[in-house]
């Protein structure tokens, strides 16, 4: 017995032999499908890219988790993409006009690059992003110093590691609605980022909700959503 | 040596000598803080609904996490307050206008009262709400039945227990911004709600963002933050 | 003292130094023994394919989790052998007349390899094999739409990584015995595929069995002696 | 804000108030719902009961984890069921003639509630039955005692605590399609049935598939569906 | 054959046939043993607190985790004993005259009982104690209020649940030793206090210890060594 | 469908309905079955006690984990039985003559269960039994002062809760082969013993090794085993 | 401030500045100290081999966990050493007269190279050793085939990884005392030997005690120390 | 959408694009922002090394964790710094003149690069130090060998790992404040170092405080701050 062949083509699905492209989903949920980049070859993003693109009427496509190979190749082969090496994404064709403002706030240098990706992807699905970096709570008077731009953003992302203490800070100081994003930075008894999300789970500061670890990309597509629907600020005089 | 006397009064706080309310909270944040019921007794609830109520100028109070000896004190002392047995909450006070709308979606009759909890929550937050119960992934054509109803709210809280594979399916039906809450239902390795809160951190549908098992309050503080900032529909015309 | 020498030849057990063939399990089981590659080298993979191949009377051999080097030398030295570079196997010899029908579905792309492994096990194991990939929850328009090619097995494969939801939505849907194989696909909070495996083990939907992680080969097995044993579907009138 | 009313009545469902019967899954996978009695009162259980058999023309209906309290008021009311104080079932209504044979056997005289669930559910769901107690494999004469009966069933279920070992065991004698129940027999580090669980899980023995842990009911429903569709032994010749 | 009888008397040991007091410990350490009333009868811990304190020259003799009965016992045959049923601890002689400031900073209400354990324990090893409770990191500025109080101590002992961050923000705003006490307030995902626990073994604040959960008495034993040592602030000029 | 009634009458076996007796297993390994009293009623446990002693010609047969109840209908029944409420067991039937010498080793009064337990079982098991109490590692003088008579054994067995590092300090002493046993004994991250059996697991002294948490009866059985083969002491010149 | 002296030389140790070798350790305990070779350079086990050998009058010194490297290098250097490439050690000077017997017994060819760590260490610590490979529990004619060579051993050492079931098989046919060792041969969840690990634990056979995953020195020093006390068989008449 | 410009200079801050130093540290805590070498390049390294020590007027400045190349570079370009490649520091500029004295004691071999961490940190920090190794639990005459040493500290830093009981017998034999890190040293189940945290958290000896695994900087932050503000040994007659 060898291997069999698969069933048939489907509606709603591009099929690329080693991927098949969800077609129909941005009818279905209002987003498209982006390339997840890891476990695929240089050569695969790109055409996948590419394909996204093409199909979806030149609307921005998204890859993530780019290998250094990757993004060289996405560099060469499609130069009009956005390449961000911390983020390790690719942007290719025309981001929306921005709907709303998501904040993306870190704690640490070492979680630059899931910061990174949240923004990114928040840019990509629709919204206004603003990047506030390195606010640890070991040094309060950073979180403090910028209060009132975390007030004003529709929804914020807050992305931190070993403790995971900052969604707890930032929740108690505002009542815009937060996504906590645990990372694996940490050693010892961090446990690749469990310490991070079981302190974000269990906030004391109420309204904050959590993503997988080092997940910028499911905290960015959510907080974009939550963003574009947001009434203009003014309106908001509950 | 005996147990010392505490530090004096402080600014944004009404101490009742076993609790402390935060008084500054409803400023700081646009909510006013609520009464967690667990490891209170009747008369310290009853109390405590009565003084959040006084001092927050009439604005609805809310109590959750409630004994049956708790909702019964509750329904004896604070005649005005509704009590709702199968969410364990009472609310003392008018709640808001509802503005935007939460619909809260469950898999089983053992997850009503988180369901239920979430929903008088988002309530009491300002928000609409819609309940949808009973909808189980083992039964698709329920869940298919109400997609509609589901791609109307503004915010989605989806309850589940078991192996939490809800989110994920609702998730993929629609754009909506959808929180998850794993219930401790299930039973042998479901582990009191972990197998359910791995399977919502882990949903393949983007942008689920997941809370602590059981929390239905934190998600509806959540959702109803989003609901109440979210545009009427027919803005949305992105 | 040195390595001691071992106890002396067995009946029923082919001894080639590195490895002992259980040639008395195909009497005792109905099935033959297979070559579990990982650990081997390519050389001794060969070896032991050809030992089984000629100890069972020419009934196809199958070996497993082979690397790519032992592939090549596999694809080389025993050039009438089916190799699969997806599943990771090869079989010397004609598989038997299938009996029966396995329908294996797997979630994404990256549950292809185990797809596949649990695929040709089943054949070799004597049972017919339909393979149905892609079909995630989240875009369950395509589990519905292969509804009908799942009533139509013997027994069901279910293979999914992340949440493992799939084996709920499709043992909601038939049925028809299914065995759930979870798989490794995931990240941060998957624990490489403890998530999967909690979710399957406590699925809503009745009738659910699992085994381990990322063990396609055991599926295979167990699923073909369902279905080789099952009687035509014209005779099950119950 | 008081809890809010559902949505109103679906078609495929029997509205109880507390509980709603999905009287489509019959016609959708086979077999009718069931009764889990766990954390309902025994006037619930008893109108279910009689929902179920009334809804279903008279096909045995089966209630599972009854409490005492629970078992008694069903004796009274439904004198016409069988009550098992032992597997803490019910069964109103006459069970289907039985189709195939599945043997259930388990390792110690602890476990017999689980084996008696799992026995109960097999026969309402259509299968033959036959229990095989108190083979644990720390007295091995008893297991080979019985191999001529493991071999002559369609389909066995193994239920052990503690190590777990008993599959790994049968497993290695016979070919029979096999299904593992870990039981929280056990203390210290069995860690309520996980020792058990992991045990089945990396069983040696091909072929094994396993439940959650004490889910005797999940493994009788699936060892019947195998059962009642094998081809009568004698077809079997392959 | 019957329990054998155990070994002679030995030295430094004070046999009251229930249990063995170490009476070399306070020359070995510099501190004498102290009563865990977890596990005894109110009688014991009576005998034991009297023997603790004549053995010990009228030295103040503490006892810890005392069941509300055995409050009651103590109260009323050692009317002179202070004891203190929020911490659930009993002392009976004078403690000795302060040396040194040990601060005891909690986050909530829930965490009092920790807390006073804490501060008596270390009132009774020779520090000056000052409580401070109710300062979450959800409202800043009740950390910040205090944060010369903070400064001015010699150790500080901070006691927090759930996700366990105020020992990062404290630690982030003083120089002074910090021991982290997580304690088993929270539910769900806190797993009994090790989601506290692990944030406070990653706090990103430099020189924060911690000790097991719930364990106050540990945490003042190591306080007051720490305090009753140091030097008087005005010396500290570095 | 009723409870099917099991396989018949074995030999090796004493069926007493509820519980099967393995009459065979004395002469397969040497040492009769026990009586394990947990979830037994007093009743079969006299039962079971008598059929025991009365099977085996007036050997002596054990219980263990015994309730209060249980104890005192054994002394009310079985007049000549030697019940002691601190290990949890009774003995009827004389012990054998003792035979080596096993000594059992317990770091804290709490640890007493189930030291006296190991104590009992290893008498009944044949072996000359000494017990030393209270020999925790926080008081080294102790241990210290046992040296030779820890020396004069032909096994230990060693019995700790907590961090478990009795073992490791003994194990360094002496040469003598040594079981650790880790008790349920302490609080908040020792797990239920958990942390005292990875302690003990891990022990840096060589020729350790280690049975389950609270298993008394396993470690006596073991080090009776030892002890009753080993050849008098003035043999062992080597 | 740069990296500080340590404190001087001290009795009972042999200081080679990257270790210290335990001279006084065979005085206390009757066994040599051995190289734990696991991160240390060829060339320095090499060294510390010679400088046991000679420090302790010719004894046979033990080198364990060798890499490839450092196994050529002591081949090389110390000719007259026995390199066992299968079990990773090497033994230089001449082994003891063996005294008594321990069988290792090992269920799979994975399992190899703990089983023979175990054996050379056994003989080195003084006992004869014989070796029996490849007994799974899944075919169980081979354990069955070999039970009068294990009742004839004076200590079993029972090696096995995935669900590690041979202890509680071998353990019911003997009353040996029996020494179990879980590797961490397995795959998903079998979590590095762990699954083994907890089988072993709750072994239902009496008697079985357990060792660290892997460690088949420490199995082998406790089995010789058990064996070589013990008496001759033909004494053992009890 | 590209990555977007992150927020402004903020007082109190170095901004070198890659790291932003915390210049306010100093200040606020008395201790001035260390270097973390994981994860940066030896450029970084070098660069952020120089910074400390020119913005913090010449006070020596300390780098943690430095691969072997990022040594290599520091003794290049900064010759005046002090590498230590046992401890995989760098310290550059005059460490403070001592103030009282930290006593690093570490159990094996194996646990010195962090007892080397530990002991530069406490003297960078301003403290003496003395380091005393190899004093391993299984050869209990080298710890009491040392008592005299340990009790003139006067704070104690005990590293060990495995079953990390080092620190109970040194807490036992002395009052001295202790701070435990359990070391990643050990294999099988020792878990990475979780078997010897939770050992030291489960501590029997009272006033035991941890750090997280390997974390030898923060436990020498903590100790220097007790021990540079203990009084001279003389004043502490109490």
């Amino acid at each position: 017995m060898t291997h069999l062949p698969d069933s048939g083509p489907l509606p709603g699905v591009h099929d690329l032999g080693y991927a098949r492209l969800d077609t129909d989903r941005l009818e279905r949920t209002g987003d498209a499908e982006v390339v997840y980049g890891a476990g695929k070859t240089p050569v695969q993003i790109v055409e996948l890219l590419r394909t996204l693109h093409s199909t979806h009427g030149g609307r921005a496509a998204l890859a993530t988790r780019l290998s250094p190979e990757a993004q060289e190749l996405v560099a060469v082969e499609l130069p009009e993409a956005v390449v961000d090496p911390v983020g390790r994404t690719a942007v290719l064709g025309t981001v929306p006009a921005p709907s709303g403002t998501v904040a993306v706030v870190s704690a640490g240098t070492s979680d630059a690059p899931v910061a990174a990706e949240a923004a990114t992807t928040a840019g990509v699905f629709g919204a206004g992003v603003e990047l506030i970096t390195d606010v640890g709570v070991a040094g309060l008077h950073r979180v403090l110093g910028v209060r009132e731009r975390l007030a004003a953003a529709d929804c914020l992302i807050v992305v931190a590691g070993m403790e995971g203490a900052l969604p707890s800070v930032v929740g108690g100081l505002t009542g815009v609605p937060l996504v906590a994003v645990p990372t694996s930075v940490g050693y010892g008894a961090s446990f690749g980022g469990v310490a991070a999300l079981l302190g974000m789970l269990n906030s004391c500061a109420p309204g904050v909700t959590v993503v997988n670890i080092d997940n910028g990309f499911g905290a960015g597509v959510f907080a974009a959503r939550v963003a574009r629907r947001a009434a203009p600020i003014e309106v908001k005089e509950q």
